[in-house]
Parts: C-alpha cells; sequence; structure tokens
C-alpha cells in the first residue's frame, strides 16, 4: 500500500517497502518559546526559517502544528499552512486535534495533504474523517482511544483495525491511512519501545499499511537522547515503520543509512548523494 | 538458547533474549600496522592498552587474532590469550582458521572460550569442530562454505543448519554455536546488508540460536561508516542478532540504547549506569 502526497508539483510516496518518509518536526510551538512567541505575534519568518532548515537537511514533508494557548489556530493554522505550502514545494502534514482549524487549513492547502491526526475516540474518528474523505487527504491514525493508550500490541492493533475499518466505510482506503502505533518514553516504562515494536510488527503484517512514528518521544526524560532515537529509529525501521515525524536536521543521515542496509537505495546512491551534500564532521 | 563463556572469574551469557554481548574486535592486526609490529617484535603492552581500552568502553568479551603474515602463531596466538586471559577478567574469543594455532590457545586459555570460528567446508567441519568439543568450547559458525558466501539467504540458513548438525553429532549442543549471518559490504553489492538481515531472521526463526554480527564490515569503502554501521546494529539487533564483533569504544552507547528500546534492561538501570560513566561530550 502507497499513501501518495502532493505539493504544488511534487509527489511524494510513503512506501513500506521503499526508501523511509522523514516528516520534519519542527514547526511546532511545542516545548519551542520562540516559535510560540513568533506565531503569537503572527510573524512567520521563524516558520519560513525552520522550513527552509528541515527542507535542506532532508525533509521530505513539513508538519505543521500551531499549538499555542490561547492562539486562534482556527485563524492562524490556515495562514501558516497556505504560507509553507505556497512558498516550499514540499507535502504538508497538518497537524491538530481541532476539527475546525483542521477544516480551515484543509481548505488553503494546496496539493493532497496528511492530516495528523485521527484516534479511535468516537468523537475523533466521527468529526476527523469526514474531513479526510471531503479533502481528499490522507491521515495518520493513532491507536489510542476513550480508555486511553493501551499496553497491549494486540490491543493497540485492534484500535489500528477499527480507524482502517470506519475510514473504509466513508470510502478511505487502506492507502491514505498511516498508522501511528504510538511510543512512550523508555524514562518512565522500560518496556514501553518494545510496546511500540511489537504494534508495528502487527500492524504491518495484519494490515499491510504505513507505519508513521513519532520518532523522538521515546528518549523523553532520559539523558544522551540522540543515541536513543537513532537506535529506535534503526530498530523500528526494521520492525516495519515506513515513515517518522522527526528532526531531519539530525537524524537523516541515519535514516538514508537505513535505506541502503534494508536494500532499498540501488548503488548507494541517495546514501552517498546525501553524504556528498551533508559532509560530516570529523570528531 | 544461551551460550555460556567464562573467565578466570566471571560467567557472560549470550542469549537471543537478554542483553546484546559486545565482543570487542580490536585485537586484530588486520589494518592497524602498529598492533602487527608490537606482535612481531612479540610486545604487549600496545596488546594490554587495547585490551584495557575495550573493557572500559564497555566490552564483555575481547576476540583476539594475531593474524599477520610471517608471524608464527602456533607460538603467539597462546601467549597473546595467556596474557589477556590472566592479566584481564574478561572471557576471549580465539579468533583462527589455524586448527595448531587454536588448540595451542585453546590449551592455556583459562575458563571457557568462543572459537572463532568454523565455516561450512568439510575440512573446517571436519578440523575445528572436534577441537571445539574437546575443550569444552563453544564456537562461531560462518555461513560460507567450499562455494563461497551464497547471496540466497535460504542457502546460507542450509549452511547454518549443516554446520549445527555436524557440531550435535560430536555432542556440540546448539547452545554453544554462535551462527554469524556473514555480511559484505553494502558499498559492492547494496543488496548485501538486507541479505545478512533476511539469514538473521530465517536462522532465529528456524534454530532460536544465538547469532553473531561482524559489524563493522557492512560500511567498508563507504564515507561516514560510524552512522552505517550504528543503523546496521538497530537493524540487525531487531532482526535478532545478539552479539557482535565490534568496536565498544565507539558502539557501546548505541547498544546499551538498543537493550533499553527492546525491553531488556528494567527501570533503564544499564543504559543510565553506562551513561553515567561514559558521558556524551555535547557538539
Amino acid at each position: 500500500m502507497q499513501t501518495i502526497l502532493q505539493s504544488k508539483t511534487k509527489t511524494v510516496k510513503i512506501d513500506p517497502n521503499g526508501p523511509f518518509t522523514i516528516i520534519g518536526e519542527k514547526i511546532n510551538p511545542t516545548g519551542r518559546k520562540k516559535l510560540a512567541a513568533a506565531l503569537q505575534e503572527g510573524k512567520f519568518d521563524y516558520v519560513r526559517d525552520l522550513a527552509a532548515k528541515q527542507i535542506a537537511g532532508g525533509a521530505d514533508m513539513l508538519d505543521i502544528n500551531v499549538g499555542v494557548p490561547g492562539l486562534d489556530d482556527v485563524a492562524v493554522l490556515p495562514q501558516v499552512v497556505k504560507m509553507v505550502g505556497e512558498e516550499f514545494d514540499i507535502p504538508i502534514c497538518i497537524d491538530t486535534s481541532n476539527p475546525q482549524a483542521l477544516e480551515a487549513a484543509l481548505k488553503v492547502a494546496p496539493g493532497r495533504v496528511l492530516v495528523n491526526s485521527v484516534n479511535g475516540e468516537e468523537s475523533s474518528l466521527s468529526r476527523i474523517l469526514p474531513l479526510v474523505k471531503e479533502y481528499n487527504a490522507a491521515v495518520i491514525g493513532l491507536v489510542m482511544d476513550e480508555n486511553g493508550i493501551p499496553n497491549d500490541p494486540e490491543v493497540r492493533c485492534a484500535i489500528a483495525e477499527k480507524i482502517l475499518e470506519r475510514a473504509a466505510r466513508l470510502g478511505i482506503p487502506g492507502d491514505d491511512v498511516v498508522i501511528d502505533p504510538l511510543v512512550l518514553t523508555v524514562g518512565a516504562d522500560s518496556n514501553a519501545a518494545a510496546i511500540t515494536l511489537k504494534t508495528i510488527e502487527l500492524v504491518r503484517k495484519n494490515f499491510g499499511v504505513n507505519i508513521n512514528l513519532g520518532a523522538s518521544n521515546v528518549s523523553f526524560g532520559l539523558p544522551d537522547r540522540d543515541t536513543l532515537n537513532v537506535a529506535f529509529l534503526g530498530l523500528a525501521i526494521h520492525a516495519g515503520a515506513s515513515c517518522a515525524i522527526t528532526d531531519p536536521t539530525k537524524y537523516t543521515a541515519l535514516i538514508k543509512g537505513c535505506d541502503l542496509l534494508m536494500g532499498r537505495d540501488a548503488y548507494a546512491a541517495k546514501y552517498i548523494k546525501y553524504y556528498r551534500t551533508h559532509p560530516v564532521e570529523k570528531v
């Protein structure tokens, strides 16, 4: 199954057997005071800067989240989506839990976007999926519901199935639903990542759909987060993940390396091209 | 299945479901002129230095190879094995293709060693396995034979089966045979690592035995080898590898990270302990 996204002129294909798709995570004010302030002041130069840096680093898509307490996201989200969509030729992932803000952004987004996200809660399924259908988008489905985030990979997989079924009923095919198996930090529960890896394997085996990672949560609260994030990307890519919302300025080389080692980069062409344009500093 | 190795007083368990076992690769003169010269001169201080640094870096075992052209390995290998075994309390992996040197080293090695290696060739099976049995050692089995290193993971797996069967006939149980699926560089064949990963999965599924990686070959001839080596460790650990002959001074943090993410490090205790004793430099 392939998930096809588009910008003004470019197409990105998320493919379980293809090279990994990198969705830049940095246009998100959570924990980024400078971005939060810029969004509140309606000054988008810093957003432009983050977009440009992530694209230079190797992002295939950009996630856009404007969730600042008190900010009118119904007004601001479409402004930022429109600006990034017009000024940067890269497909967008619209990141909001507010259906009004989502619809406003969907109306102005160029190309074909990925919606981040729906989950297994009835209120989410019934409000997000119709918008995904109406605007011919694709969607990330988080494996959580009214009961929270289950610890059992089988139960997470059952929520994935429910999301896929509800989407199918509206005419949204499995190709257009990217399942996010969710990962909590191993700092709080040392089994957290193992549960996610098992969920990835199950979802991949049972449904064959694309799988997204929010790859930086796993290390929250622990020292040397980069090492854990890198390790998790390798483990999760082998388990079957096909895209991640992550930091392209840090992890693109590792991801290109995984593509090569998984047999998805003939003649190491992309790996070497990335190296030549992003040489590693000698330590 | 568990492979149990011993030094003078310590026991190391290689376990498919346990934390990953790191076998330090550096006491090997291939490509290390300073070590080659030291071995030829019979001056072992540099060997001591390499042993100490690898143990400080996180090695669980040390590989010992004295293969220098013209060097009398039947004389030198046991000297080095005896010195390391007596001065450092860490299990040893005796690395030689010469049965005479192997036997001489087995006679003086303390504890229970890992022999590196037997392969599927008749001459290797018939000469190495009886020594492994006689000296109650464990052995690494390389999946190659008279026809070379096959490209087909199923054929590599069949060689693993042959090695396991021949060992069993001599009374060497599967616990004491660590299969090495072999990895060639992706610089020469961009499918090389994918073949190895598939072999790991097959061997693990079919036989349940421990699996070793010679983890640094994969990146030979390519730029930014560290990134590829790190990526490969993550992918291979998820595929089922349980130990590697690698550089503990570079890759231990990543491996401890993988252990934690695979759910093999309760309360992140080992990860945090390693970090505290080996803090990461801020870049």
